[in-house]
């Protein structure tokens, strides 16, 4: 059983708490701290926390406290990481790490000088059907994975401090970008080098100074493609989606929208549907159990459990810190419309990754093109003369 | 954090233990009973159980055991039931309570006499999205409900005893009838009184004794129907579907086959995709966490709050007594071809319910039957007069 | 090319007249009948047909026309076929054929006289779909057919005669029933003989005289079951699904409400979305092409073929008195509470039918009950002796 | 009637003649040009047409043609264009226009200076779905398109001559980017200027020059964003999916892989399930009637009633002009890793289009930002101070 000093008491610190309280689990909240006395004090009513406070230092070195969990804004997680850094308490974050890169490096810089246990609370790779999904791609279902598309789209944040640019850092490729790349990043293979994206960002719809729309490819160093969509000001609920296309195989996920789930109601239902959805009355299109679809549950699963062991979770601030290039990348890219490097100051994983190479031997020869069964029962084959690299085509029994 | 012990160490034990012990729960299995040494032994290394044993009251009586989980074939529950009771332990008990009404009966009243905690495992009116649904439904999204179906069709179960009916009590209506018929109860309300039953059931596929497919029928005081539909002989993986008709909506859930995560893969993909799947390659439809999404999870936490706080849970051997009285009715349908009453030894519900009535009144001399927007913008009245009783039609702007 | 005479210038001879007059096809309607004057002259402007009339009768003898299509209330189908078959001319009629067996009968008697071409235009078995997947039945793909669930619900007809029972002949059962009962009849065998069926009915929720609800079961002679479901109450729009279980695969198809085209509009989008859609803003659910996706397109095809080659199209008034056969038993089994005989005066199909036999040889002492592969990797096997009827489990590699 | 000459007897050339020639159509094709004698023979046979020949001229020349239907290697379609204008008859050609823009502009110019009838085959603008989804778009249901995805994927073509580069003229991008690009094109609205793409294409599994996956982004001068994918190793079936995101609403439409019709076969059904399906057993989702999904029947009764009225069809060879012109500046961007401008020589749309503006003032001082009911009932309002810029939330009632 952990205890946990929460920093931030809105939409997000809810969800945390309401995940880690929930079912039987055994780790709770033992502090609250808001900048808002009011609302820390409802919080902690809310999901009887013993304990609030609006000194995010007195909360982060409570003597009871052994984890701290910062579902801060972006502008203040650095402070947080620092604190919990300092007080050598294990320190959770919520996505994006930093509001750039060069913030980010510092927080990992900081919990391992610090030796603490860290955790980059991505909660959509922890999604059961991502966590599923991607086990059967490293079982070797879909052959070599060439491109990942992830979407998030929504009709926006809740808080006004989101659509403030120098509160968040950025618009919705901050706020949802880092989602999509570590989504398509874990698909691809983590230990692959991203080594150049190409990125489009526009503010199409809201008036806010950020980007309201983005779309992504970042390219990794065996060819693959991780694609990104985000947008915030999709309409219709809550699009979060990823597919998967590999040499052997193919998948698709869908978190949120349709997902075997489906109501119609006439008088308009009272009472919450589900996260950003749009309507109440008409076809709507609930989620089962919200924080277990989001990730949230299985995400503290993965963390708790590497703070009891002393190890760390799947998703750590290192990788935190890749999605802050990544995306500082793309701003430059939606810049200067061209391709730009991605620019590692550190990189742990493979040096140098080949080219992804999928071709078949028909026979001593040939290649294999194509094999397709036709509407008659007989399959047509289309060959490539290894030598004089002529396609032609054959029919067989 | 409770301490049970579990007996049975086959599917359905498998699948508790690793529910209960999943994510950061609190609550672990003590000791497990097995008939088969070697079965017991293997399945207390697989799940970390301290102790094993093949004496069911050994297992019961053992002295850190707080919680009685019956995981066994059908003609075991009683024996185990009577057990616990005489233990004054909690007991929860799989489904089907019993092979027949009789045996639930008894089973309810050892549990009631003993005054101990005790529930009845109907995973799947706990799925998420049932509960979910369910919210809706009493809050009154759907008006009135006037008709649920509930579906469970797959290729049949996994261990030999199921298919031998002196064991079992009966086939697939049995089996899985009892799911379906305890979800409708619970969308039509489980304080209305199932007066009638009408049930076809048939050996159409498999070589044995017990019927393989059933449908049925369960009327309700106040008019509304429950429909039930299972099979042992259906291709293409488990089908767990429910529909909902009210008078102001409609609900359809999918729990199983397709709920928004899809792979193709070429390659036959090794390892386990979903319970009862039945390709390895091709386009498979797996479900994200089979534990919650079948509905483990929110029992357990159910049952095990429920014990805790010393009340019972939503589902408790009432509940279970109750489907074993419809099921011995539809047997009996079966049988005569006829409708048959429902007899309740026991009814803890409303006294009498009115039929539904959903009409509405247009004006002083007209009932409304339909109201509908026409292609060219126009609204459509369908129209009944009070007095004469007849309809008519009439075009409003 | 044909030269039609349409008789009723309401909702189903609009669709019948849009349809024939689509795309690139070759017929055409020349003469419009309707009751009332203006609306058969609007109708005439509307699909510029040349002539209109407010005589049947004379519409039936106009020189030029070749083919008599009855799109009238059930009540005018029999004095409409009379006419037809006096004039010598071919005559497709809707669905119901008649409002009982007797009348259909009757009319079937009188086309059989006459010698004329006939069709019974049941659209619901030309869908492109069902085309298709009649196809793969009777290919082999599903092994035998051993149910078949047929499902229309709607929120009710357009007009007010379907309302009044003396002039439809019945409630919702007779509307659409008609279209569910020959459509499972052609997935399970239109040579088979349906034996007997067993009804429920009710009036539930609309101030009617007739059941505005209705659920049955039509039992064939090798024991297959055709279910029907049916509803002028359900919400959400028009539902058209039909399910088929066979022994070696199983077939889903939706016709209307899932059929991948989806829509979200937050301002309300003007104009017509698709037949008996509830809504026009939120999630909608718009089909392609309504004529083509109903089954009107094909239908006619295989009709007008019929009349070119004076052979007789795939549904002809035969069938539809069958169908009118299944209706009358399932209004005395409503009544009487038990399965009810089908009295067909004329039967044309296979004389006698063994029951569906689907049972597997293991080897010579075993019959296969069930093959599984378990989350292991080995292969599970349920055996049934043929002597001792003992039924066991083996594990193989 | 249209009478037709068929210039090449290969795949697409059997799709429109069995489109042509299928329902109650009244066109025929009454000569058939193949290069192969044997090829054109079985052709004829086949679909009943009476003369078939090895010179392209004579069958263009036959003094019975009317219409010159091109479905021929990419290579031939400007000597096709040619012939046929020279003979001064209509001239229907396949996608791509051109093999590049040139080839497109000087097919143009020879059928404008010919003055004869001409059209651009683009069938999937012409689905059911894309042609009521458009509608609904020009309707307004939608607001401002700001985004429209089009993917169309599949494990590749047919015939040798696609996957040679000097014959195509290019990859999978040319093949079926054409698609997707003039989809999106309809969407966002063909009086809108292309006016730069961004283009990604590699070889990244076939053993070919050409590209094998290929994504692209063709920014429009409203800025709104047409994105394009497609590959020729996709696995699964043949995916054919667009998505539109309006200021107002969303539109997803699936032509081909889900489409309410789904099919589980264990024993391996004999003959044809679909184009480009990849397996025979397991879950198969087959298509209704290919020919109509896939819009060649609405696509060519548009051609057709165009020829018979002396117009112009929905799509000319000016579409199929900007669509090479867009694609040519997709192969400099792949290869410059910039976006790069469209260079139209002929533009006839809008000279100027504004950017999307969708600014929704909430009162004098503020624009509205966002407006969202939250679970407790209240409406969450998201502000921005028009003169301090300031962003700012609000509770209402």
């Amino acid at each position: 059983m952990a205890k946990v000093a929460m920093l931030g008491a809105g939409f997000i610190g809810d969800f945390y708490t309401f995940s880690m309280h929930g079912q039987r689990n055994r780790d709770k909240v033992c502090v609250i701290y808001s900048r808002d006395e009011a609302r820390g004090k409802a919080f902690a009513a809310k999901h009887g926390i013993p304990r609030w406070t609006v000194s995010m230092k007195e909360a982060v070195n409570d003597p009871e406290v052994e984890v701290v969990m910062i579902g801060l804004p972006n502008n203040l997680h650095l402070e947080a990481v620092r604190l919990a850094a300092e007080a050598g308490k294990a320190v959770f974050c919520t996505k994006p790490l930093g509001r750039n890169a060069m913030e980010a490096k510092e927080m990992l810089d900081l919990v391992e000088k610090a030796g603490v246990v860290h955790g980059y609370m991505e909660d959509l790779v922890y999604t059961p059907k991502t966590i599923k999904a991607l086990k059967s791609v490293e079982g070797g279902a879909l052959g070599e994975v060439i491109w990942a598309r992830s979407r998030e789209t929504h009709p926006g944040p809740h808080s006004d401090w989101f659509w403030t640019k120098d509160v968040s850092g950025g618009g919705v490729l901050l706020d949802m970008g880092c989602h999509c790349i570590e989504i398509s990043r874990n698909y691809i293979g983590k230990d692959i080098k991203p080594v150049e994206v190409m990125c489009w960002a526009d503010t199409l719809v809201k008036p806010i100074e950020a980007e309201d729309n983005a779309l992504g490819w970042v390219k990794y160093e065996n060819g693959a493609i991780g694609q990104f969509e985000v947008s915030w000001s999709f309409r219709g609920g809550m699009d979060l989606r990823d597919e998967v296309m590999g040499t052997e195989g193919t998948i698709w996920v869908n978190n949120f929208l349709r997902t075997g789930f489906e109501m119609f109601t006439a008088g308009g239902k009272k009472g919450y549907v589900a996260e950003k959805a749009e309507t109440e009355k008409g076809w709507l299109f609930p989620v089962g159990d919200e924080v277990v679809e989001l990730g949230y549950t299985d995400m503290l699963t993965d963390m708790f459990n590497a703070f009891d062991n002393k190890t760390l979770p799947k998703e750590t601030f290192y990788d935190g810190y890749i999605v802050n290039e990544i995306m500082d990348a793309c701003y430059r890219s939606a810049k200067s419309g061209k391709w730009e490097a991605v620019e590692l100051k550190e990189w742990r994983g493979r040096e140098k990754t080949e080219k992804i190479n999928a071709l078949k031997d028909y026979d001593a020869e040939h290649l294999l093109v194509k094999e397709e069964r036709m509407p008659d029962g007989t399959v047509k084959l289309i060959l490539k003369n290894k030598n004089s690299g002529k396609i032609s085509q054959r029919i067989t029994g």
